[in-house]
């Protein structure tokens, strides 16, 4: 079944960034992927909410068939994955533990730093992914609630995003961590103004494509992997008016978004 | 009934300006606030969802008995307010009428902005309100998506609100407009930079005044008013988790916020 489409969701339109990278590494595979644009977002929201909403979405995906399923959501990630896991009698790879690995990887100071929403830095997932492998390692956590606005506002690189950038880094370069994890998907856009103000001496790791290369590392060893000859079509389907979703995801991928249908997860249950 | 509530009633904690202004006109008043935090925003939601939440609440603060309600929530404004006021019993004022007379009050060439959040410009709820009052004029309009995170994150008065309000605002100024309605909850703890960039020939409308001086004179002509001898208790209600609501609550109300129950609108119903 390596004709099959790798499934991906999140709350919102985030996710595409990992879908660029999934593109990126594996330009031959067909990939769907859902945004949850109406319950956006899933990081204010209870355990038990998000873990349905999860579920809800991964039944609508297998039904299409996906021979993979990237929770590309860091919320879902922290509280529905191992549900999922249960669940799905295909493998789920999650935003967290990739990244979780290549940070403890990439450090040689065990100094690490970890950026994302108020809620996933309130949930320490990263902080307890790092901690399990590496106890030794120092965590310092930082919330930077004005990066996704700034990353769907299309003010990536210009003085707004460079000052939003300076304020809630600085403090991380005062703790002396050698690698910093961009742990919300929407970081990646403004990796070049993060790393002007981390400098060299910080090492980024950037979620979306370490969670790419965990997903090409299991098609591969599971023999799942189309022939590189070939070339993926993409399917977007959201919950809320698309407009929205198109307007930034086209910001988010370069121009390069498909169609995208809306569907309605209580109609479909039926 | 003069010693019963007003309502009101937001998607989150953008109503608290204009509670804000309600405990300044009018101190002797009991109030109680409700902020549906577990389902913000409403700007993406369809308007059959958002009258139906809208409803919902209005149902929760009727029972509470109060003697007025504020829709202090520019999408449930513009679509939920005739629901409302054909359902309730009791006077419902929202946010957008009191902005938009005020304007056209105010206005002496007829140019107006109108800045607010990306679904808010998009219903265009300001500009119709304006147009019906002063078909003639001219109204500019312009989303400011990156000021509810400004103020959310208490970011009101350094150099990264200021650049984004030049960015936002710069070309409203070369609309040669003399009046500027802020048309979003959030906006009047901007006020200050706001002004700034816009210099002292634009005149700044700010809704939460403009709402809060409606409900006053609402309640005098209905002899509704508490003897002015008395002092306001405040209660809030929220949907979701108290915390986040706490932590920019306070900063809304300048640390004077009381306490906060969470109650859940579902089980309510039975």
């Amino acid at each position: 079944m390596p004709w099959r489409s790798i499934g991906i969701f999140d709350s919102g339109v985030g996710g595409l960034t990992v879908l660029r990278e999934i593109m990126k590494v594996m330009p031959q595979e067909d990939t769907i992927y859902f945004g949850d644009t109406a319950r956006v977002p899933y990081g204010t929201k209870s355990p038990e909410t998000v873990i349905r909403y999860s579920e809800e979405i991964a039944a609508f995906l297998v039904k299409k068939e996906i021979k993979l399923l990237v929770v590309a959501c860091n919320t879902a990630s922290s509280v529905a994955l191992s549900t999922l896991k249960r669940k799905l009698a295909i493998p789920v790879v999650g935003v967290i533990e990739p990244g979780a690995d290549r940070a403890v990887e990439l450090s040689a100071t065990g100094r690490i730093g970890v950026i994302g929403t108020a809620g996933t830095i309130r949930s320490s997932a990263y902080t307890k992914a790092i901690k399990r492998r590496a106890p030794d390692s120092v965590v310092v956590t930082r919330a930077c609630p004005l990066f996704v606005p700034l990353a769907e506002e299309g003010w990536t690189d210009n003085e707004v995003a460079r000052l939003a950038a300076k304020i809630y880094l600085n403090e991380l370069n005062d703790s002396r961590i050698d690698t910093l994890v961009l742990g919300c998907t929407h970081y990646p856009l403004l990796k070049p103004v993060i790393s002007e103000i981390t400098g060299n001496g910080v090492t980024l790791v950037d979620s979306a494509e370490e969670t790419a290369r965990r997903v090409a590392a299991i098609l591969e060893r599971k023999k799942l992997l189309r022939h590189a000859s070939e070339t993926g079509n993409h399917h977007y389907y959201v919950t809320d008016i698309p407009a929205g979703f198109i307007r930034v995801g086209n910001r988010f991928l370069g121009g390069k978004l498909g169609d995208v249908y809306q569907v309605n997860l209580e109609a479909e249950e039926d």
